[in-house]
């Protein structure tokens, strides 16, 4: 009988413009077992969003059902509308020995760490190298007000603010440097002890040929 | 100013044969600023050993010396020799930011990780794939008696059973294999926010870019 490892929650975390979703999609391409946690939502879905792909499109009946019996790792209410992570595919991921990963905020992020799945966390902070840059980019879209631009500005540095409660961090100064860290922490973490179950049976061979041995 | 990580203490153990000096070298050559814990002994220098190099030889006074003034991270006797790790070098190494790297046994590991260092420790057991390989190249040697060899495999099950009480576990199938996994785990760990010391003062210097953006 193989003892599957049970698969890891892998959080990623990081102000908005500090590469997330690029570091995401790279370390999808790496390993493409691993799987985005799909995100519920109140709001209605825009042109070309798929339900069950970009998100599950719920009512809001539903919605509070689920977050109820506590079908939702974490969940937080913004601009009115409201999301959060159903239990379900992930702890079906995970007890089939599938990471998945989860693209949230430090709210979400402290919500699972405070869930029954807190031991299979694996948190990740990406801190871009300066605000500088992201702030000249929010300039040159002029689509926004300087108090839209203060806001958002105010959210990211909001989110760096929480950079210590996560288990390795990451300052994304080179893109190539830092998806293969990510994959690097990613691979590393698999060969925790605790996170190999088929090592007892290994242990166990070993015992036995010892015992036939001598 | 820069603040220097803390270097690790990185612990290696396994049975014999099981391909742990080979990999320590691997770690080595991957990464040359990582030192070797020398060991001091009070067994007498075998032709070609240079001292401070394959070890420190002490006389019996000096070395309980060491081990009174807590000067010795771990100490065990072998065949009536003594061995331990002065803490010195380590002590010095770490400080500047050097990982140190540890070939010691279960009870040298147990040591270390109850000492005032345990914080900065990352162990690691290698498992050989089976005992049967170990068993033949013995016998085949031709050196030893049925009973010297029954001695050793003893020894080798032994430490195998301390296998759990170790971080990271790998099963040494493929030297290759293992040699990246083992380099990649180094990799990691060092990469964990809370190796991490400089990373105060560039969420330091966010937040003041933060104050003069907006």
């Amino acid at each position: 009988m193989t003892v599957a490892r049970r698969g890891l929650l892998i959080i990623l975390s990081s102000p908005s413009g500090a590469g997330k979703s690029t570091l995401a999609k790279r370390l999808r391409a790496w390993d493409d077992t691993l799987q985005f946690s799909v995100s519920a939502t109140t709001r209605a879905p825009r042109p070309g969003e798929v339900d069950g792909k970009d998100y599950y499109f719920v009512s809001k009946d539903r919605f509070f059902a689920m977050v109820a019996e506590a079908d939702m790792l974490e969940h937080a209410e913004v601009f009115g509308n409201h999301y959060g992570s159903p239990k379900g595919p992930v702890q079906e991921a995970i007890e089939s020995g599938r990471d998945v990963l989860f693209d949230i905020d430090w709210q979400g992020a402290q919500q699972i760490n405070n869930s029954s799945l807190a031991e299979n966390v694996l948190s990740i902070f990406i801190l871009p190298p300066s605000l500088t840059e992201l702030h000249r980019r929010l300039v040159a879209r002029g689509q926004d007000s300087e108090a839209v631009i203060a806001g958002r500005m105010q959210k990211s540095i909001e989110e760096i603010r929480h950079w210590a409660e996560y288990d390795y961090v990451l300052v994304n100064e080179d893109l190539e440097r830092t998806a293969a860290d990510l994959i690097t922490i990613v691979r590393a973490e698999r060969l925790r002890r605790h996170r190999q179950p088929q090592l007892v049976g290994q242990v166990r061979a070993l015992e036995a040929q010892f015992g036939e041995l001598i």
